[in-house]
C-alpha cells in the first residue's frame, strides 16, 4: 500500500492537495458498484480516472482482488474540493466537484484527462502588486528530461499549492497600499490618490511626524547620510549607535542595551543565543506570546512550556515541574496587541524570584506609552528593576523603526558578543538612530501624547460600548472590535475604507483564533471627536445594517474572546494621571 | 560517579568553567602524595579543598577507597586556568594559578574558602561603550533563601564565563566609534572628534552620502514622515514599498520581488521557510557562505550538506548521493566578502539544471557593484535568468539599509505569506525606502561610480603588490591584506587609526580562520591617488617595522588562504569594461 501510495503522489497532481476531510467522506461514503459489489465513492472516482484505475489493477492483481484495495477505510486518491480546483477542469474531471471555482492549470496540465482541455498553462496570480512586466513563460526550473524526469519534484506548484491553502483557509493577505501623510496625520493617501483617516496604525502617539524628530532626521542626512555603511564592528559603529543605546539603558533603568534591526529580530536573536547558550534551560511562555517569542524559542533548541494566557497559577505549576537548579526564562509581554491585555508582570516577577527564573519582558506596545518617562507598563505599576530583560521597539510609539533589550551589562554583552542576527548585519542608519533617540527624549518629558491617546482611547470605548457594538473588554490603548468571522471582517475594512474613507485592517487566522475575527482600532491623539464621529457612525450603520452581533447577541451565545462574557475591566492608567475628574466622553466632547 | 560529578558541579562555582584540557593536564601529571602514593595533581589539588576533600571522603567510603577515585583519569574537581580567573582569590585557591589576572568575584564569594577575602562582589565590565549610571549593586537576580537555593543556576556568571571565552580565544570584539561624514567622503570622526579616512566601509560607491539620496530622503520625510507606523499588512504598506519591490524584480529580470528588514532576515526568512516546507529537502551550502545563509538553514530544520568553498566536483558529487526526486536548494554567494572569491555560477546552474535544484544566491556584496544597470554578478555574466532566487541588500552598494528576495512570483508570495521574519515586523520606513529606490536607480544609470571603484581597487592591488605586502588574491573588489595573528592585526589596525588617522578594521576569528586574520580593505571610487599614497606609505611602514611577513615569506613557508601560493587570479571585470589602455596604476596617476 505505502509504495502505491507513494507511486501515485508523484503521477497524480491532485492527489497531494486533497484534504483528509474531503478523503474521509469519499472514502465512507457506501455506494454500490455497477457489478452490484458495495464499495466507496471514493473508489468509484478513483475508477474513472486513467492513472489511477489502472494502478487500482495493477495493485489488485499483486493483492490478490480490487476487493483488498478498497477494503482500507482511508485511500488518498480522490476528490480536489477547495483548495486547489479549475474552472475547466471541473467539467470533466471526477476528483474535482462542482462547486470548484479557481483553475489550477499547472496540476492539470499534467492530468491525461485535462491536459487537451487547457488552452494554455497560465498561473494565476493572487497578489498583483508583486507582478512586473519580466514575468517568464515558464518559470518552472528547466529539467533535464531524462528518465523519470516526470517524477521530478515541481518547485513551482509546490509554491502554488501553499498559497491555496492560504486562499482555503481565508488567511491569504492582501495588502491595502495605505500612505500616510506626515502633514496630515492621521490621513493617509491610497493607491488611488484617495484620502483616508487611519485607524489602526501602530505610530500610536504619531511621532512619526512630529517635526523634532524628522527635522533631526534631515539634519542628520546632512551630517551622516543615508546609510551605516558597515556592521556594528566594522564601519557602522557611530556615537548616534552609542548615544541611543545609553538612552534606551536609562529609561529602563538597566545597566546597559542593545539595538537590533527591529524588535523582532531582538526577541529572536536574544532568546534563541541566551536559551540556546545555557545548559538544560527551560522556557517559560504566554500562549498568547508574539511571532518573534516564538520562533526565538524555536530556535534556542530548549525546552519550551507553554502557559495559559495571563494565567499564573498555570506557570507556577510549569515552574514547579522543573528541577530548581535548572536555568529558565519567563518570557511574556506587557500589552499583548491583538486584545489589548496586559501580563501580571508583578506576579510573574514574584514567581520568577521564587524559582530562580530570568524574566524576559516584550513591552514592545507599551514604551513610550505608559510610565512618566515612557518606560513601558513596568515602569507605570513600578516593577522595572525586578525584569532582568526588557525588550522594546522604535517603530511604533517612538515612530521610526528598530528594536532593542535592556539588562544587566554582561548579559547585553553576551548577546552583542555572540548572537548573529547582532553581529552580521548591516547596523541601523544614523539618520534612523537619531530619529529614534530625538523621540525618546522628547516623550521622556512630555506627557501629552500619553494622556491625549489614553483619553481617545477611553472615550471611544465608551462610545462603541454605549451603543453596544462588542469591544474586546481589555485595560489597554487598543479598541480590538469583534466580527466573528474572516470574510465578514475582510468586507467591513473594505467597505470603512472605500465608502467612508476609514482604514482599519481586518485581524483573521492566523493572527487571531478562528471566530474571534476583529478589527484592531488604535486611537492616537490626532483621533478628535471629529473623526471619532466619522469612525463611530460608520460602524453603527454597518453593524446595523449588516445584523451584525452586538455585545448583547454575544452574551446570549455565552460570549467570546471576553465579549459578552461578564468581565469588568478598569482602565491601566487610572483618571487620576489623566487629570479626569468627570466622565472621558463628555470631557472629550467638551474639549472638541 | 555520575552523582558525584552532578552534586560538585552544583557545589562548587569553578568546576563547570573548567576548560577539559586543563583538567585532561592536571590529571595526568604523576605526583606522589604525603602518604607516598601514587596520585594526580588533579586530586592533590582536589584534596586541599575543603568541599572536594569532603566530597571524596565520601565517595571513597562509597566506592571502598580514595585510590577509586584518583584512578578516573578526567575528574572535573579543578584548575580554573584563564577563562575565569581571579585577582584575590588566587592568592589561597587551590584551583586558580598564579597567573590568572581578572577577577570572579561573583563565583568566588561562593567558595568557603574565597568567601571572606573579598571586599565585595563587583563584576568587571569589558564593554564600557554601554554601561549608564544605574549600575545596580547586585545585578545577580534575587533567589528566594530556601534550602539548596546556593545551588541554583547563577545567569551573571554563566553570562561572564561566556564572555571570558571571547576574550581567551581573542574573539572578543570592541567596537571603534566611526562617524561617517557625509560631506567629507570617505572621512569619518571618531570618538575623540578626530578625523580619519575609512578604508573598510561596505558604502562601496559611496551612495550614502550622495545627494540624489539624500535630498530624496529630506523630501519623503516632509511628506510620509519618519517610520511606516506598521507591518507590511497593517498600516506599513505604502506605494513606494510596491515600487520598490517592483524596481529590485526589474534590476534582477525577475516577476517579483520582497523587501525585508535587512539581508539578515531575507536570507534567514527565505531559507528557513522555503526549505522548512518543502517535504525532504535538501540544502546545499558553500562552506563559506554568510552567517545568514547558515542560520537559515539551521532554522529550516531540512538536512543540509556542505560543499567546499567554490568546489563544483564536490558540489556534483554530494547532488549524486540524494534522491533526483526530493527537492533540493543549492545556497551560495556571488562575491564572498572576506576573500573576495566569486562563486562560479554557471557551473552552479549547470549543475542544478542537471539534478533539478534551485539556486539560492546571494548577491549582497555585488548588486549596484557588477552588471551594466548594477544586477550583480550574475547580470555581468549574463546568466540572472538562471538563477531561481537571487538576495541583495540596500546598504552596502545602495548606501541605504534593507534587504530583499528576487524570484517567481508564486515563491515570493509563498515568502510573503509564510515567512514570521517578514510577516511580523514593522516595514522599513518610507524615508528608508524612498533612498534605497533612488539609489538603484540612479546606478542603474550611471557607470561612473562603478567604474571609478574598480579602478582603484586593480590600483590599489597592484600597488601593494609591487611592495609584497600580502594580499589575498581574487578577482574582487575588495583588497584582504593577509596578517595571519589575531593580535597583530588587532594591533595594527589600531596604529593605522590613531597614528596614521586611517580607519580599517582587522578581521579575526570566528569570521576568518585562526592564522588567517587580515585587513579588510575596501577601496571606493572616493579613495584617489592621494588616499591611496597615504594608506600604502602606512601600510609599508608597518610592515617593516614590525618585520611582518612579505608574499614571499608566506610563499616560503608554502603559503595560506591563497597569498604565495602562486594563484594568478584576473579581475572579473575586464579591462574593456573600464575603458583601459594603459595599466591602471599610471592611468589612475594621471587622473590624479
Amino acid at each position: 500500500m505505502e509504495a502505491l501510495l507513494s507511486n501515485m503522489t508523484r503521477s497524480c497532481p491532485f492527489l497531494a492537495r486533497t484534504p483528509v476531510p474531503a478523503l474521509r467522506k469519499l472514502s465512507t461514503v457506501a455506494v454500490q458498484s455497477r457489478s452490484g459489489k458495495q464499495t466507496t465513492a471514493l473508489f468509484v472516482s478513483a475508477k474513472k480516472c486513467p492513472i489511477m484505475s489502472k494502478a487500482i489493477a495493477v495493485q489488485a492483481v499483486k493483492a490478490g482482488g480490487a476487493k483488498s484495495m478498497h477494503s482500507s477505510a482511508v485511500c488518498p486518491y480522490a476528490a480536489v474540493v477547495d483548495g486547489i480546483s479549475a474552472v475547466r477542469p471541473r467539467e470533466a474531471h471526477p476528483f474535482i466537484p462542482a462547486k470548484a471555482a479557481k483553475p489550477a492549470a499547472a496540476a492539470a496540465s499534467r492530468c491525461p484527462i485535462q491536459h487537451n482541455k487547457q488552452p494554455q498553462p497560465q498561473a494565476q496570480v493572487h497578489h498583483q502588486h508583486h507582478q512586473v512586466r519580466h514575468e517568464k513563460p515558464a518559470a518552472v526550473p528547466a529539467v533535464q528530461p531524462a528518465q523519470g524526469a516526470h517524477k521530478a519534484f515541481d518547485y513551482e506548484s509546490f509554491y502554488q499549492t501553499e498559497l491555496d491553502k492560504k486562499h482555503k483557509d481565508k488567511s491569504y493577505r492582501y495588502f491595502n497600499n495605505i500612505n500616510r501623510l506626515a502633514q496630515k496625520f492621521p490621513t493617509a493617501h491610497t493607491g488611488t490618490g484617495e484620502h483616508v483617516t487611519v485607524w489602526c496604525s501602530n505610530d500610536y502617539l504619531g511621532m512619526s511626524k512630529h517635526e523634532a524628530v524628522t527635522e533631526t532626521m534631515k539634519a542628520t542626512l546632512d551630517k551622516y547620510g543615508a546609510g551605516a555603511g558597515g556592521t556594528r564592528n566594522i564601519a557602522g559603529n557611530a556615537q548616534l549607535h552609542l548615544s541611543l543605546e545609553h538612552e534606551l539603558a536609562d529609561l529602563h533603568k538597566k545597566p546597559a542595551a542593545l539595538v537590533f534591526s527591529s524588535c523582532f529580530v531582538a526577541n529572536d536573536a536574544t532568546l534563541s543565543t541566551l536559551a540556546g547558550k545555557m545548559p538544560g534551560c527551560v522556557i517559560f511562555s504566554d500562549s498568547s506570546n508574539h511571532a518573534s517569542m516564538i520562533q526565538g524559542i524555536k530556535h534556542s533548541g530548549a525546552q519550551k512550556k507553554i502557559f495559559r494566557h495571563n494565567d499564573v497559577a498555570h506557570l507556577e505549576a510549569q515552574l514547579q515541574s522543573v528541577d530548581i537548579n535548572v536555568p529558565k526564562i519567563i518570557a511574556f509581554e506587557s500589552v499583548y496587541s491583538m486584545c489589548g491585555s496586559i501580563g501580571p508582570i508583578k506576579e510573574i516577577v514574584a514567581l520568577a524570584k521564587k524559582y530562580n527564573a530570568l524574566t524576559f519582558l516584550d513591552e514592545v506596545h507599551a514604551v513610550g506609552m505608559y510610565g512618566s518617562t515612557g518606560g513601558g507598563v513596568a515602569e507605570y505599576i513600578n516593577v522595572m528593576d525586578d525584569i532582568d530583560i526588557i525588550t522594546g521597539t522604535l517603530g511604533k510609539a517612538y515612530g521610526v523603526v528598530g528594536g532593542y533589550i535592556a539588562g544587566s551589562a554582561p548579559l547585553v554583552d553576551l548577546i552583542r558578543s555572540y548572537a548573529p542576527g547582532f553581529i552580521f548585519t548591516t547596523s541601523l542608519p544614523p539618520v534612523v538612530v537619531a530619529g529614534a533617540l530625538t523621540s525618546i527624549r522628547y516623550l521622556k518629558q512630555s506627557q501629552s501624547e500619553r494622556i491625549g491617546q489614553q483619553l481617545n482611547t477611553r472615550a471611544l470605548k465608551a462610545r462603541l460600548g454605549d451603543l453596544g457594538i462588542p469591544v474586546v473588554p481589555n485595560p489597554s490603548h487598543i479598541v480590538p472590535v469583534l466580527v466573528g468571522d474572516a470574510e465578514t471582517a475582510k468586507s467591513i475594512s473594505d467597505e470603512l475604507l472605500y465608502k467612508h474613507k476609514i482604514y482599519v485592517q481586518s485581524i483573521n487566522y492566523p493572527t487571531v483564533s478562528v471566530g474571534e475575527e476583529r478589527l484592531r482600532i488604535t486611537p492616537t491623539p490626532g483621533h478628535g471627536p471629529e473623526l471619532m464621529d466619522v469612525l463611530v457612525d460608520a460602524l453603527e450603520g454597518i453593524w446595523k445594517q449588516r445584523g451584525l452581533k452586538m455585545e448583547q447577541d454575544w452574551e446570549a451565545i455565552g460570549g467570546r474572546a471576553g465579549v459578552g462574557m461578564g468581565n469588568s475591566v478598569e482602565q491601566l492608567v487610572v483618571e487620576a494621571d489623566l487629570g479626569l475628574e468627570i466622565p472621558t466622553v463628555q470631557r472629550v466632547a467638551a474639549s472638541a
